[in-house]
């Protein structure tokens, strides 16, 4: 199932998945991060997936390129997900305008507005709203208490989590003479296949263009994408992240939790940007970067490193002016 | 319509509004903020709104003393929003003791509970949750899973956006023997006039008086305001801004994404709040603050400075030091 | 009712209770915090409770041990909470198969799906959803448009605000060949028994193991606990944290707003983290923590003096230098 080399006893029963540092018995462990190798040898699992021959010992095991990959798949072997009914609850209130695909499955209290349109086999979760001629991929599931706004775009195989908010307006205003002014948002939410949206993660639409979320994006729970904001294919954010509006952040980019990106600024692809970055300009990409503000992560460590410098520089001074002294 | 002075054709017929960086053939576009001028002599725009005829070259253009502003309504003739159904969906659940003024439009799924008061012309979206004896003031929009807690106080002219919750109890508990014990919020939450309040913003009740939001305060998304904190009017406050309890924001400040205030302090009228700053104490008004711990902006910058100030000082003492020995 | 000794007039009549700096006659107000202490001469309430009876001079007041729980307890005297109705609203969504114990309240628009267990005296906000086989312990509340996901363990008399979302998805992705692939959550949240979960505050389930949150726990609004985070008994953590997967929080501990802790890392017991602090390794408690990244905090003050320090040895280096040329 996992393609993997078997070390050890083939035949032994595994009925289970457990976490390596509270092994259990006849249950299948794996070691994803190396921070947790020192429960190896401890561990009561009956098996261990590994990447590392030589991790494995007397021990049984499995060993494989990706043992994260590798415990995905035989969790989903052992505890597969729920089925999706593929009914519609006689609470949920679908506008007769509404279009829906085949095998789709409404909870209880959803709220599909007029000229909505439901892929096939799409799941909404319970009390969840759809506005006015929103667009759900086929395959996507969203959880309870999700809100997508009018017009919002959200492709195929889609997992949205509670909470979550798509399509609200942007913080657009003018002040004249004192007063705020709204700018009206007249711009949409267009987000690709095979994204992920965490539990109260807000996404604001376009004031005039666009807000994008490319394919494979992930985005953790807690997150504030603003308008008119690009995310790149395949890009991994972190829970508390927040990107200002009309920046964009290149493909295959990472970004920690409780990281920021201010407005109008572009990060190439390929970056990861570490937990609690401010990044304030454009970053060209292909590193990695911390601090607030971003730098390139070396050059925040040189400027860390003032701090020990500092006392170091007291003591030459120190002696110095001792030696000048008895000069 | 926005009063401008007209450069180029006044003939050019118009049809939308486009992106400056993505400006589409017989649509007017606008520059509102700098960063964008390399845009200009590329856009494909037929027009483009400005406060500078120098901007306009041999384009099309009109000039006017605030872009934004005149792009916000060319934006609402173009695109008009939404309107009003003025109806009560059958589903909605509205208490035989709540009052609902005249031209009130309830969406499906609404809960209303005993009390409330619902002024003319207001709009309330799907699923939306509004607590016993709560009042909200004519013409107000409150979109879809919006959450109001008994009492709370709206005025005129609100938009609160999906996810928002407000009214919540405050975070008030005293420890004794090492159990937290809660203290009950029996204060209010009173919000003033042409207030917008973001997806997933959370605004606490008071412990014994009252959060106050002013006239005209935006709130941008994902902002916690604290029990017993006052918001002066006009104020601007950015996505994932924190404000502890008790501490007051004065009159037509803006405060930057990601800053925070602590508890029990205030910050003068038109302060202006640099993203991720801290505040952590009283700070006059008037000003630009920065930093954690937040500091006037030049002070802060120039304690910034330090980190390139060491590095000549190690050059100075390498100097000093030959200069010594070889003397 | 409160246990504590008279000063002045005991028969002074009190109508209720006001805040020490909008202080009303016939009320009776506290002093919790000294921050407020200029405001006890000037106050215009009746009475004062307070922990030094120095502080009362000629007003009427009463000295206690803890004045915060001593205003609470006559809050709840005063303004006594809601009562529930002990009724089921004939719009909640109660699966057949679900179970309801004795004096439960739900209200309109509730979602309550298979297998799910309520406890006795249990109270449902509106529009809440309890998924699949959860199970909500006696006296608990939860307020309106709270999400609990299926499986969900939540203990005796918790109090859960609006917009909480309990036992998403964990943020657990692999990449191959540049695609993020999903890893299934078939872990569980668990929480104790006296937790108090704030507005927009989101709790991710575990990989494999749970997520746990031990008795007497407090969370503030907009928190973000990942999967496999365990937070022991007794903490109290503000608006904004952020705890990032598999890292244990010790019990007793205080973390301030906006304060994070990455992944895989232990906080010892008793420990204070400050406002804004981030946790990048593992801290052994019993001590105040501040900074990014978190130290000791008089070990960060130390760092934090580095500052004015520089002006200080550039002075030196500056005399030393004019003593060297005169020698």
């Amino acid at each position: 199932m996992i393609e993997g080399e078997v070390i050890g006893d083939p035949m032994v029963e595994i009925t289970g998945v457990s976490e390596i540092q509270n092994g259990k018995p006849d249950t299948i462990t794996f070691l994803g991060n190396l921070k947790y190798r020192k429960y190896l040898n401890e561990t009561s699992a009956s098996a261990v997936i590994t990447n590392d021959p030589s991790f494995i010992d007397d021990k049984n095991g499995i060993v494989v390129q990706n043992p994260t990959w590798a415990i995905g798949k035989i969790l989903d072997f052992f505890y597969p997900q729920l089925t999706p009914t593929k009914t519609i609850h006689e609470s949920a209130i679908i506008h007769p305008e509404a279009n829906l695909g085949k095998n789709v499955t409404i909870e209880a209290g959803v709220v599909i507005e007029a000229g909505a349109n439901i892929d096939d086999d799409v799941w909404i979760g319970a009390n969840t709203v759809i506005g006015r001629t929103a667009n759900i991929g086929s395959e996507s599931k969203l959880h309870a208490n999700v809100t997508v706004y009018r017009n919002v775009e959200i492709g195929a195989r889609a997992i949205i989590h509670s909470g979550a908010v798509i399509g609200s307006d942007g913080f657009g205003f003018t002040t004249i003479k004192g007063q705020n002014i709204k700018i009206s948002h007249t711009g949409n939410v267009i987000i690709g296949d095979d994204v992920e949206i965490g539990a109260c993660t807000s996404i604001d639409r376009g004031t005039i263009g666009n807000t994008v979320i490319e394919n494979n994006v992930k985005l953790d729970n807690q997150i504030q994408i603003a308008h008119n904001v690009k995310i790149g294919e395949s890009c991994l954010i972190a829970a508390g992240a927040r990107i200002a509006g009309s920046s964009e952040i290149g493909h295959h980019s990472r970004m920690g939790g409780m990281s920021g990106v201010v407005d109008s600024v572009k990060v190439g692809p390929h970056s990861t940007i570490a937990s609690t970055t401010a990044v304030t300009k454009s970053l060209p990409g292909n590193q990695m970067y911390a601090g607030n503000p971003a730098r390139e992560i070396r050059e925040q460590h040189k400027r860390d490193a003032v701090f020990t410098e500092i006392s170091r520089i007291k003591k030459r001074l120190d002696q110095l002016q001792n030696q000048v002294k008895t000069d």
